[in-house]
């Protein structure tokens, strides 16, 4: 089974799940717009943090397929099911711009870390399915590259983990490591894309 | 007729209809957040489950197409009467989220499960219409695959045929059978999708 | 310039128009349900009428860019245009839905005919602009294949200009040929795509 | 790593952003309706403008792109910021639509102005990094066409620039402004487009 319409499913999720995000701004026609565009800046933060980690996600992807020859069953419905927690990123995100400065900013941010856990952990998920004993990876797959993707993967789920957790103690905080943790994301592909020979990773 | 611009539009109503289904989750701002975040588990219930409806469809449909070598206009006209039940799917989730504990749940039921199963009968329709004759598959079609197509796509309209039906009796056991069948393609992917020399079905 | 981009950029316009409609449906919670199923339709009946018109839109588009070889930036620009009226459609849509039996019905059909005209007549500019001296058709273009789709496209605008201008006088019948014209296009693919040697048409 | 999914995720964004401009244009069951379709003429200018801007940044992304042979880490996060401010279009589209004749419409123009001059200057970004001593061209890469589309991009950030500065003064003429700009590429396209052997310009 090709891999490409799995792609183009998956590249139309990433896309219409970050677009969505837009939705999620809005204001109050009845009231004075400048203050408002002004007191509403949880929810820009909320939109370039979740845009940003949906993008990242899609480029890691872009990366992860790249290594992939061919799709089976279990590798598509798992996909399936790691897109169906993507297309939910747009809810809590609503949510934790809305509350972050309010008493539901825990629940808010617990659901928000909650969702990103879940995606990171699926990711792993796909991957370790499809490296182990080369199962659907291209016959020239370097083991090393194979080897530091496997490992660098490990760092999502503990990120997202611990921010998590971070949200019992304090809301804001956890907010905070979320928008950190795409910056470092964003940062660490800046500084090792402009390397020569690491275009792939 | 190449068949890439219908998979093109098919995988956008497709992974567009799934992504939309999140706009059916929502709270109430002037209540506490976590409350409601637990009292909207059918919203949740009901993303996932048409999420991966959706998901197990638009599997089957690269599969099925994978099988296809080119299309003519009957089979076009007709992907765009099945891509348009696809693209009613969200309407039916969000009334049978919002009112599977209500009075009103049978006519949810009955809408989910009516849509549903005209997805089926469509779906069918492509095939049989593709298959007979080999009007529309590539020459080097497995009589022995598309035998064993034409006989599991039948389990889909007796599925939801049964279930619908169910909704007149009992509206949430309907429900829980629009789950369970999300539920037993998930698995059954699971499971054949790992057997050797099964990649295709 | 080649023309994939184009065309996936086109798909993702006539697929995210055509499942956006669904969002025009919508009950309300403090009603029961089952009544207020059965009043919307015309709802229903709107929502099948526009997805089916923008899937032939669509089909007719993918039958028109296989003619074509490549794109120049005036046809790039046109085509921005025509699917500017495209991506429009669900507004009108919702209008006439919401509106047609009440005195606001006039508006609303001169609205959506307006809207399908103005499409009928881009698409003839697309495709007069593209085949007029062969500009942008592929070399081994059929010429008589050529001609009948020149003709073909007249109809368009002749449909939709009579049935706007029906609206001035009776909205309900406007209504009535909008749903007219999808009915036919969809039997003329039947039949036509049934017909050996016809595939392209 | 090559292009075709960042071609492929870019054309779900500009496609889906400017599908969802559509969802700007409202009107208020409870009054007839003739009377606002033709006061809310500032949403349909605003909805003209916004398409027409995205499906020019589309067609130049398309132009741009083609010179591309590859991409890298840097370019694709640099990308996903680009998307980010895409995506973000619809948001000041519908503020300027609803406020352009009241007391909000400076911070309107100002956020639209913002909004696209960042568009613009991330636009350079991209080609510059791409353009800079060739690092990511096609090796046929003709000098000459790299140094023109150089210099014809420096006309984005420009005009923006000035528009924005003008809805310090008068928010109106800058609302004006954002058409003109639009209306010029749509123009210069049109007249360029037709030129003998300026197909890729």
């Amino acid at each position: 089974m090709p891999k490409n319409r799995l792609e183009a499913f998956a590249d139309g999720i990433f896309a219409f799940a970050a677009t969505l995000l837009i939705l999620n701004l809005a204001v109050d026609q009845h009231n004075a717009l400048a203050p408002q565009l002004l007191a509403i800046w949880p929810s820009y933060a909320a939109y370039v943090i979740s845009f940003i980690t949906i993008g990242i996600i899609w480029a890691n992807h872009h990366t992860f397929m790249h290594q992939i020859a061919h799709v089976d069953r279990f590798f598509l419905v798992s996909s399936v099911l790691f897109l169906m927690f993507i297309a939910f990123i747009p809810f809590p995100t609503r949510l934790l711009a809305l509350d972050v400065e309010t008493a539901d900013a825990q629940a808010a941010a617990l659901l928000y870390g909650i969702t990103l856990f879940a995606v990171s952990i699926l990711f792993n998920v796909l991957w370790r399915y499809a490296a182990s004993r080369n199962r659907l990876l291209k016959q020239d797959a370097d083991p090393r590259v194979v080897e530091g993707i496997s490992r660098s993967y490990l760092l999502g789920p503990t990120l997202y983990g611990v921010a998590t957790l971070v949200a019992l103690l304090n809301p804001q905080l956890s907010a905070g490591l979320y928008g950190a943790i795409a910056a470092v994301y964003i940062g660490e592909s800046s500084i090792f894309g402009r390397r020569p020979g690491n275009q792939g990773g």
